[in-house]
């Protein structure tokens, strides 16, 4: 069974492949601008979208492609193998990236929003609302991340907080 | 551009099409059995999963389609127009499912979970970590649903607690 989906918009960072300099998750970075655009004919669609603070992009790691492997070795975990789907490698089975952002700005068709760890250029399949008691789940935890040997240096990293090596 | 994926599994719930029996978000239900499968080629991929409390999976709406409009009236929401990307309408441009679930136990290829909001035979498409900082944001709001008309009512379904219409 073949699933097609098609773009409805694109994603603009910083982040290029050339300077490869896309960070490991999403950070919010405020010297940067990141924005995401949709085609015109889905600026009707993001009505009321600017009522929530947070909502999930669903977009399609075209520029990252690599033969997915069985188990993965998440960076500074420190020779750590982790099952692929118990990882947030992009190099997946479908290539289907997610992130949540915070919403800075909604003009026209353009959606001004925290840092993301998306090459530039990047496909945007689907704009879904972050909803605070379906998806903030406060009982949630860090999986094998939890073992103490890199825990702190990783959160650092999810966090997105400046620090040295 | 046409983008294409291939499912990695299936999503094994109580609902069916015929039935019309879904309901409209996830819901943890420990009466009825949900579960998903992935095929026998993913099941290393699935090493240190369990070590999560809870899981996104990612789907393909195959069974739900209808055309996608500009706005949706979102269920319980007393004449309520939002943009289809501001709604968790399943009717949308791409139709990828996304929800967060509680994982109960992995034996082998099956990952036994928490209530989901999908018709059984789900075709899945990825499985990713939920990792506690990253994807649970406490300052997250209800957008939309705000509006005090009903919310109260919304959150109930939202939250999966039975209640008299």
């Amino acid at each position: 069974m073949n699933i097609t989906f098609t773009p409805i918009g694109t994603i603009h960072t910083p982040y290029t492949k050339k300077k490869n300099n896309t960070p490991f998750q999403s950070i919010e970075d405020d010297k940067e601008e990141f924005f995401v655009t949709v085609y015109p004919e889905h600026v009707k669609r993001l009505e009321k979208l600017d009522l929530f603070t947070y909502i999930y992009l669903i977009y399609y790691l075209d520029q990252t492609y690599k033969e997915p492997k069985d188990l993965v070795h998440p960076p500074w975990t420190k020779n750590t193998a982790v099952g692929l789907f118990a990882s947030r490698s992009p190099n997946r089975i479908n290539p289907i990236g997610l992130s949540v952002v915070k919403i800075k700005e909604i003009k026209e068709n353009q959606i001004s929003i925290s840092g993301i760890d998306a090459f530039d250029g990047t496909p945007l399949l689907d704009i879904k609302p972050y909803i605070k008691d379906l998806d903030a789940k406060t009982d949630a935890n860090y999986g094998w991340l939890e073992d103490a040997k890199f825990k702190d240096h990783l959160l650092l990293h999810i966090k997105g907080i400046p620090h040295d090596h």
